[in-house]
């Protein structure tokens, strides 16, 4: 089959490669549609791994999928072939003590597409347990339902840091990470959020997700605004989807009095906590890594109207072009948000 | 200063009656601008007390209220003449223990306006703690302020409950409590609210509030209606707004396994309780009374638009009209859902 | 092999039974030492049902269990041939819904020893699925072990109500799940607990496990005591383990502001829930049911001296006697909380 | 009236200082039994400041203390002269933000004793709201009294951190505030507590507490001792106590997927936060500073032996050898945990 490869950092061809797979009796056939193109993908791309994980034979890129059930298993009962559906890129062992206590994004053993050695769906078709895989109603588009697997994190994290309603929170960083942290955030009960970042034309599309403040911190400063929208008391919530140290360092300036910081983006380096500070406030730490159990609920606000995640989706390209798709992501220019590729059919 | 008094059971009249408060150095002055009519007082009028609260002595009606300030206390410093405000019509004693616990709702030595022995609003002004008084933005109107009363029971329900986003939720009853539910719901993270009621009109109105089910349970089964919209797994949250003891007994048929039921609705009589029904879920229950520390969340909530009060006030009247208005509220047809009455400037 | 068989409603046998069971890669063979009495084997003995769940066929007694693993499958490394164990008498589908979410006590398809159809342990030797069996330390003995089914029920209660340092407790019955939850309640945090009953064998037992205030419900008001020893405010957790309505009827009356309770006890019948009770207090229900996650915890609890359950083990019997056990559980003279088998070694 | 003063830097005093103090109408008059020495009250004596609090003034030492009720203001019903007690040192705003919301040991405007420029109370007597004096019952000692102040710091934090019954606690450092949060993670629910520190005759203290598994860093590695103890699964939650950079960066290996840690520690310096090891455990860190609403707790705890503080008071002195107590503390030999000073009665 035909499919995207990643032969060795900085080297892609759209080309021939051979991936037999077996469909077990739970598990599904699905022909993509589409597939989103995240920054891992980009990085493996331009960096030939991510920490530990090192591509080391050609591997398929991609993990944000929709597509068409073609084919299930024996002892499949709840899709059928025709079925529209989004895929979450992760299997976890189901046995792993991570995954019977509930917290299946916790299991080490997890197998998710694109991360060495384990292939990603840019190519025709893919064979996925059927657990993972999730119906799209009809007016739900397979762009939209590719768009699951990134508002997924967002939504994971709004989940875990349990926004209560009214809250007013603070979201740093407006790349795609950011950007759907913030329709999250608003969709789980802030009654605004405050969004950071150095580019305009980010800030600018976050403003229009909803009641959003950005702010550019090339020329104001955040706990500035932080303080003026708060009547001095600090944020209630800080979502931290930069991962830049200097950023985090600031966290605890901005929040309340018993506020709560979702650490969200994956820094490369350590930062500088200053716990004595966080200590006055009580300020709670949630970590957060991927997402468990959230695509249903997901799915749940694109179908319902509560999110509307088709403004991130800012540059589409077709299969043929998917090196250039690959070269246009890592060339980003701040106005794109997520790159989409349509799958022929 | 000429209020609305109910005299006694089943008698108002619009009358001078003398109401001298003095202002502490911690309070405001508030002349009165809108006035909402709740189902309590409505009760007062038709039946004279409620439980233990027995009027015996002529009482002013009305506590939802929206007005501006017009004198403040030597010790205010966060509210000027001028400022448009609503207001919190109960005021704990500030060093019980529940109050000091952060739960000041249950303080039973609270007093609420228009609650036998204290006075309500239906007059010209007040006076108030600057605590319990909250500034509204100029694009908020005071109608929609004296919305923040009913809101706020809803919003509390919603935050004490715990919303994860994307939960399904049940909302029983579509009376003025229910419609601020489902609102509340929504806002806080719900994808979705099946609404049950016995009046079409009801749930018309409902139905427009967002992704919104409406059951007339006169015509259709709400356990049907859940089974099919949750693929038989059954909702994440209860919200009982209808205090009928038959609805009551049916919530642990509609909750799913782990699910959470809050008691909202201020039944009469007690309802049989079926445990093990209950246990087999592990359903969470959580009582429900009036809010805490909700009001500036609700005016954070209406003031960038992610809660819209304005389709639950069906009917206005001016504060002439006031005994036409509480006629009109005991025979409430069912399209209607909040009177408000409009002071005189 | 030789079983307690349960040939229907009032007979027992002791008697060969056929129980050909084969060994999966994930199971162990286990040879049983000691299995202990429960309240539901007696309850099918005298009954032949517990609702739902009818004796049609002969039955093997017995869930509560300690014994040797003698054989290990293919996949087992975490256990060897001689390791000493207790079991989890309940087997849920992995694969459920409720399992995946980390709650798989609420999987309606748990296999459960000793509940029709399914046999129980009154026998030489079961085979099990290794994740469902616990190592005993060499210093616990079968007959502690034998007891962390019914202590699982009394922690599992004490996590989901999320006992706070130095709370006051109410149990409301003394019977062998009252103890339990009496000793997981003050190894969870709880400063004292008060335990209601109306035998006083049973509450000088009680009185015996530490900071415990009995009272004889015949001769003391429970309200009067929990008023004198909480100062008039309540007590901040109820754990209902009576399943009796009077008692329940009760429980909102002995909770304090803000306080919780836990429906341990599964009562026969509805009981009359005052809900307008629980709202002025915004009382918190959990409705418990079995235990998840809790056995490697108890274990835990009893290696290190935390929790003792010798006290509660008062009389002990051979297996060849195991009939005379069961008719001695049936009478069970109020001293007496839990009746052993020792299984022929 | 005679004081133990620190005139400066370097340099105390036991001399006449002259603190009139007004008996306000919900005070108390206290004269004081035993005051114990803490760590900041040596750091004030040996530096003259603590970050940004700087002894400007003489002022008096000591915070932690027990005494009897000598005068009780006017509108003070619960107390009586002659009622043996304990005092929180902190008073906050009881109308600030953070108090009303119930989290009062937020409140910045806190007025705490021995902190600049408040006077602690190493002399006779002191006046003190009623509702920040707790009684101690008849069989516990003033100098159980004093120590419910460091205890307290444990069980906040064990509060915060919401321990489940069996839980696996590492705590690291076993000084005075290690020490109490041991105390305080058993009585809240561990099972067993591993405490690292690089004193043996400090761990052969904190092992005589109860399960603790004693671990001296200089001769063995922290995470081995975790691996070994949690079948390789990490502990459930840490304490930090040791406000040590290098034990801060470990903390993240050391606990489970899904666990959580308390800052209890007050670090001098930033300590390097490496993120992605949090992420992947998905660790939840709370911050931790000093306690709220938790005195009567911890007297509850002391007075039913559920906790003992007594191994931890090492040392005694007499009032009149109060600056050699201090000189001792100072010094402080690995052996001793707590220094107390007896006043003159």
């Amino acid at each position: 089959m035909e499919a995207l490869v990643l032969e060795r950092k900085d080297e892609l061809a759209l080309r021939d490669i051979p991936l037999e797979e077996r469909l077990g009796p739970r598990d599904v056939r699905i022909a993509l549609r589409t597939v989103g193109v995240c920054g891992s993908d980009v990085h493996y791309y331009t960096h030939g791994a991510i920490g530990p994980f090192v591509v080391r034979e050609p591997m398929v890129l991609g993990h944000e999928a929709a597509g068409d059930v073609v084919e299930v298993g024996s002892a499949v009962t709840e899709l059928s072939s025709g079925d529209r559906v989004c895929m979450e890129p992760g299997i976890p062992d189901p046995a792993s003590r991570a995954s019977r206590l509930g917290r299946y994004n916790l299991d080490p053993a997890v197998r998710f597409w694109a991360t060495p050695p384990v292939h990603g769906v840019l190519r025709p078709t893919v064979v996925h347990p059927a657990d993972f895989t999730f119906k799209l109603p009809e007016h739900v588009s397979y762009a939209e339902g590719a768009m699951v697997e990134p508002l997924a994190v967002g939504m994971h994290a709004a989940t875990r840091i349990q926004v209560q309603p009214g809250d007013l929170a603070v979201v740093i960083g407006a790349g795609p990470i950011g950007m759907v942290t913030v329709l999250a955030a608003l969709a789980a009960g802030c009654a605004r959020v405050i969004v950071s970042d150095i580019h305009d034309a980010k800030l600018d599309l976050a403003r229009s997700l909803g009641p959003v403040i950005p702010v550019n911190v090339r020329s104001q400063k955040l706990a500035d605004v932080v303080r003026q929208e708060s009547d001095d008391w600090g944020a209630d919530l800080i979502f931290e989807c930069s991962g830049h140290a200097a950023a985090m360092a600031e966290m605890f300036d901005l929040v309340c009095p018993g506020g709560k910081v979702a650490l969200v983006g994956i820094p490369l380096q350590p930062f500088a906590f200053d716990v004595s500070k966080a200590q006055v406030k009580e300020a709670r730490v949630e970590s957060i890594f991927r997402y468990a159990h959230v695509y249903p609920r997901a799915v749940a606000m694109i179908a319902s109207g509560k999110i509307d995640v088709k403004p991130l989706i800012t540059d589409r390209f077709s299969f043929k072009d998917a090196i250039e798709a690959f070269d246009f992501a890592k060339a980003m220019p701040p106005a794109s948000v997520k790159v989409q590729i349509d799958m022929p059919s």
